[in-house]
């Protein structure tokens, strides 16, 4: 294919885009196939000869379509939204035809200085603590990752270095090796599986906070408070003498002897609106309590991020000023398309420090230590940002948010109006998690029968060990009319699964 | 931006994308930036009101273009290539659209199974062991990562995990945490360096192999075998009684006592086509080494694994049937635009076991456990594979990279043919490594001018402590005419340099 067909065939496949999610919510949003069903519809193997690309086109319906889960169907309620709107796809082609890579500086300018300046607009949208904001001469910045998980990994080795460094500081003799398997990091029992996975990727031990339906599912200050001096009277560190100038992560283990196994309590990772309920823990509390024990904080906001940039859903953020690292998925709810997962850090230094590498095939004759930071998966990301910022404007991307959270409430009203249902959690942003009143198992069938019924998709949690609904606003698209229809629906399943099952 | 505008946007795009692609070679490779250059160019902070997409569209060519590094030049010689083709755009732009995060089977089945049967497709392209190809009862199988980093620190983390259940399954008294600040993985000093940072990731000290000159920078087994008899020697595991049952991980260790530091060998990270020189390790000798000594070897053919589905490239791999798992980067030189690197494991639930979470808002009815797996950061990238695959066919793959080598080897002889010049290193594929005969200076200043003239594009490497030039065949679109006028530049460049530096 030459430049001139793909001038033909890229506009075609823009009309194919475009029917596409015009027409999108005709399909079924969650698809009706088998594992496996898709090997028998294609050849297995590839074809020695170029195939036409009239079959190809064609084969998009005939074998994709048939096993897609619409993510972008107004009916589409499950998980939490991926972004996708007409300025971010724009930007997406120009990044792919660029196609530069940019692990380094030289590798492309453009790619790095826009995500510079990008990070500091968003920043600056979400109203960061200047720490946080690049600049000309900041200590601090942004950079892009492809997802949450990505993040929390970054920040959790970033600060599995520090503690490590701060750990030889105080106690030179030390050998390095064996240090990682005495830390111990925490986040709460509600946080994503990925901060877990985390941990076990990084080899350091993560405990869970427990949380209680008391608190709505939010981390308390006390709760860590107590879990860390557990940890300090238990962890007892060998070869060690408290003095004055011991660092706060050796302090608490001095004055006793060696009695394996130690701890070393280093890093928490704070959730704002976790993915079971939309939870927010109490960083104004946590925040004073980890910088007081020199623990990094991180804070994982990876949905609610994006509600931030609404001066009425800010404060949600207040005890950013406490963390030393803090993320959130524009590539979720802020209209910029998969992947984008934004990440900011107090120091610079911290993360590069943390990964650094030189070899002589990255050297350049602007060879930067510390201005910026990169990481080896990154086409030109911050196009889509610049497009979305600038085709929305801030007032446009507000309107946005704040449009999925009234649909949200309306839903939330429907059902607390009916008193078969119950609402399960605070309904805060756009996440409204109900059930039945009744049984796990009567809340289990209704949801395999929505999802059998294949006209809207919804996913499950477990929230104090009841089976609870979630019903997420997703779609750009999503209208009242949606979510009416939805409610007709479920209500319609639910008196069949009540008059089925003993209630 | 409504689907109406976007249908004429993005037909403008696709115009401006041709154009740019048809005419790239007028621009200079290299942009002429200071750091910095950007942030002045652009507001310091995201407008309130929207922008006009003219605006945005002007901004391109003002701020953007001016510090890109133009990767699909064919004047870019530097680091590997990136792949971009026509078809992989057009799957980009559609698989955009879609837009679904393929984390689960239930997510988009069709984003899993597609991936599924591609890499199935790939492997018997590459004519893969049986034990690779999942086929519909394989216990092996490929799952496309973002970047060949990601797959060496997932295939080092999946060792990590069955080193730590092999030798507690011989030794069940032995505290878990701990075990992995013994483990050592080993590769060659010419390894890329995401596989030492994988391993700084890991926690796991990582070993490099020396190489040679004599031996074209290979590992060759030989001084692997040396290099774990030596950590056998020095390595000793504690509390451990060597027993015919004893796992070979440890029975080296049995018959000593204590004495710290101990060492328990475990990943050896083989490449195929070295970064610095495209230089092949000796899988075939390494191989058998590795699996009498149950040490999981990972091949890395980041780049050179695309060369292995022509017949004549295909020796290179062999010794594959020894390892445990297998990457290379369509996206470097198999026209799949980035990202696209494929993996593959003889062992799908040695991955699976090693990384497996699963909340219930991941559950769904199909749950199938070892029949797929995930990366959390998936857009349908398969959707790319397929495309090219048919649009291509086999044989236009092969011609591809069949025209990249032959001209390698054109530029090769071109410098052969010249006394001032020297060639560096075997040319395999489509690199030529070569220098100035004389002192690292001279090559040095050699490269400054080359790319500062920004008509041409080279990165440096070194080898044996020689300062080389890397002259990498990238581009889709270069010819025997860009070969020809590199060289003319090369050597008037060289001339001036020669004249002005004692040589």
């Amino acid at each position: 294919m030459d430049a001139a067909e793909f001038r033909r065939r890229g506009k075609e496949m823009v009309d194919l885009i475009a029917d596409y999610l015009e027409n999108i919510e005709q399909r079924p949003v969650y698809p009706d196939v088998e594992p496996g069903y898709l090997r028998s519809l294609i050849p297995e193997e590839a074809p020695e000869e170029p195939d036409t690309y009239e079959d190809v086109v064609k084969d998009i319906e005939r074998v994709i379509m048939p096993g897609v889960t619409h993510w972008h169907s107004p009916y589409f309620y499950a998980y939490f939204p991926t972004a996708n709107s007409f300025p971010a796809m724009l930007a997406d082609m120009l990044s792919g035809a660029i196609g530069c890579i940019g692990f380094s500086w030289a590798a492309s300018p453009a790619c790095t200085e826009l995500e510079t300046v990008m990070m500091d607009w968003l920043g600056k949208m979400l109203k960061l603590p200047e720490d946080f904001i690049a600049g000309t001469h900041g200590q601090g910045g942004g950079v892009i990752q492809g997802t949450a998980s990505e993040a929390t990994l970054v920040a959790l080795l970033a600060a599995r270095s520090r503690a490590v460094r701060m750990i030889l500081a105080s106690d030179p003799q030390r050998p390095e090796t064996g240090i990682t398997s005495k830390l111990v990091a925490y986040s709460s029992d509600q946080a994503h599986c990925s901060v877990e996975r985390a941990g076990m990727i990084a080899g350091v031990r993560m405990k869970k906070i427990p949380t209680e339906q008391s608190d709505k599912y939010a981390v308390q200050g006390e709760t860590l408070r107590r879990m860390i001096q557990e940890d300090k009277a238990a962890g007892l560190i060998p070869f060690y003498v408290r003095t004055e100038h011991t660092h706060p992560l050796l302090q608490y283990s001095g004055l006793r002897k060696y009695s394996p196994p130690w701890h070393i309590s280093y890093f928490f990772c704070a959730t704002l609106g976790t993915t079971p309920s939309c939870a927010f823990d109490h960083i104004t509390e946590l925040g004073p309590i980890c910088n007081a024990e020199k623990i990094w904080m991180h804070i994982d906001a990876a949905y609610a991020g994006s509600s931030f940039i609404c001066p009425e859903f800010r404060p949600l953020l207040n005890g950013i000023e406490f963390a030393d690292s803090f993320n959130f998925n524009p590539h979720k709810w802020l209209l910029v398309n998969f992947d984008c997962s934004t990440m900011w850090v107090r120091k610079r230094s911290d993360l590069i420090g943390a990964f650094k590498m030189d070899p002589l095939y990255l050297k350049h004759d602007h060879q930067e230590s510390g201005r910026y930071f990169y990481t080896d998966n990154s086409l030109f990301r911050s196009l889509k940002m610049w497009f979305v910022f600038r085709m929305y404007g801030l007032k446009g991307l507000q309107d946005y948010i704040r449009k999925h959270v009234e649909l949200a409430k309306e839903f939330e009203s429907l059902v607390r109006a009916d008193q078969r249902f119950e609402i399960s959690a605070d309904v805060v942003l756009g996440l409204v998690c109900f059930r039945l009143k009744g049984s796990n198992e009567v809340n289990e069938t209704l949801l395999k029968r929505i999802n059998n019924g294949r006209k809207i998709h919804l996913v499950p949690c477990q929230l104090s060990g009841q089976f609870v609904l979630r019903f997420a606003v997703c779609a750009r698209t999503t209208e009242s009319r949606h979510i009416r229809e939805a409610w007709r629906l479920i209500t319609q399943l639910a008196e069949e699964v009540m008059q089925e099952l003993p209630h």
